[in-house]
């Protein structure tokens, strides 16, 4: 038997995952997201690109990829975006060679992202893991868009109503979360990005590779 | 609308899992099921019926099912067994409505069980997380099963054997999990019963029905 001793564990985690955390506006996925960068070490945020301009104390790779609209559009035309968007005038998009260099060092990367902007991360990234932040209730949901307070009513009907068509569109994620409270919302994730790691697909071919080699 | 206070935590996971541990000889199911007993207060262990006589101290429905040979027979016949095997002239089964009730009861239960064991729950039981337990190396595997002391050096060649043609049924299961050490192996475990919960195949049938209700 040659190799014999060569490590299982070594076969089985040398990728990260790219985790992708979506859900409807209000549901809170930037307060699960900070909550995450706080208790996880070795997570790493996915960075936008963007053609808005920085705002002061805005560091360039780090709150954002600032890029002038030439760039931007020639990232586009190099299919260099997992997704992307135009907002108030400027484009917003998540850069695939970021996503895929932090996974190449063995780092898992989390991308927080409204409902469609994911399925267009999917359409390009089917590998990633696709998680759905749901509200503990959709009263509560109202309750969440309501204590902003810088809503209409007209404007907060128009959001729950977005936010319940956007819940059908769970079928299209792996995984959904009930953000009833924070910490129990990341250590769900947390033990998703475990899981994950372990399953089958994503070490066979390895194990594989390993067996014919013994 | 109505019923939008409902709460959605409550029809994510009313159901438990059946995770089913499996794994070559040597490996350490045994070890690692203990600890899990241990440390875990949700977990039920599935057990198991026979024909053989209790020894001292065993208890009818804590330790085994024990039952007469036609009681066994009969439960075969009734397809009230996940699967069944002939060891020493004695049955050992295990029995469908222990795994069902637990589950019903919302409760986890984990089924530890060799490789061609588990592969049978998988046929009449699809619904089960079958995990595989892989020795941190064939080196360690060999060292575990030498270290019992009980057996020859054919017997010892012949396992090894075994266990590597067992190491490629890994791609049947969900799973793989490296056992290089007891309380990491079943942090593992523990993550996957997590992240299994919140699957999106296990809860969208209850959130679309929910949906439909508001």
């Amino acid at each position: 038997m040659i190799m014999t001793n060569k490590k299982v564990a070594d076969l089985v985690s040398d990728k990260g995952i790219l985790m992708v955390l979506s859900g409807p506006s209000g549901v809170g996925k930037g307060t699960v997201c900070a909550a995450l960068r706080k208790s996880t070490n070795d997570l790493v945020y996915s960075v936008s690109a963007t053609t808005r301009e920085p705002r002061q104390g805005e560091v360039d790779g780090v709150n954002y990829f600032f890029r002038t609209k030439e760039q931007f559009l020639q990232m586009i035309a190099d299919d260099e975006l997992l997704e992307w968007a135009e907002y108030v005038g400027n484009y917003y998009g998540t850069p695939r060679y970021f996503v895929e260099e932090v996974l190449a060092s063995g780092k898992d990367i989390i991308l927080e992202i409204e409902v469609q902007g994911a399925l267009k991360v999917k359409h390009k990234f089917p590998e990633g893991v696709f998680t759905f932040l749901l509200p503990p209730s959709l009263d509560e949901l109202q309750n969440r868009i309501e204590t902003r307070g810088t809503e209409s009513e007209e404007s907060i009907r128009n959001r729950m109503s977005v936010a319940k068509a956007e819940m059908r569109l769970l079928e299209h994620y792996d995984y959904a979360i009930v953000n009833d409270e924070v910490e129990a919302a990341c250590r769900r994730i947390q033990s998703i990005l475990v899981a994950e790691r372990c399953r089958q697909e994503r070490v066979l071919h390895k194990i594989k590779k390993w067996m014919d080699e013994v």
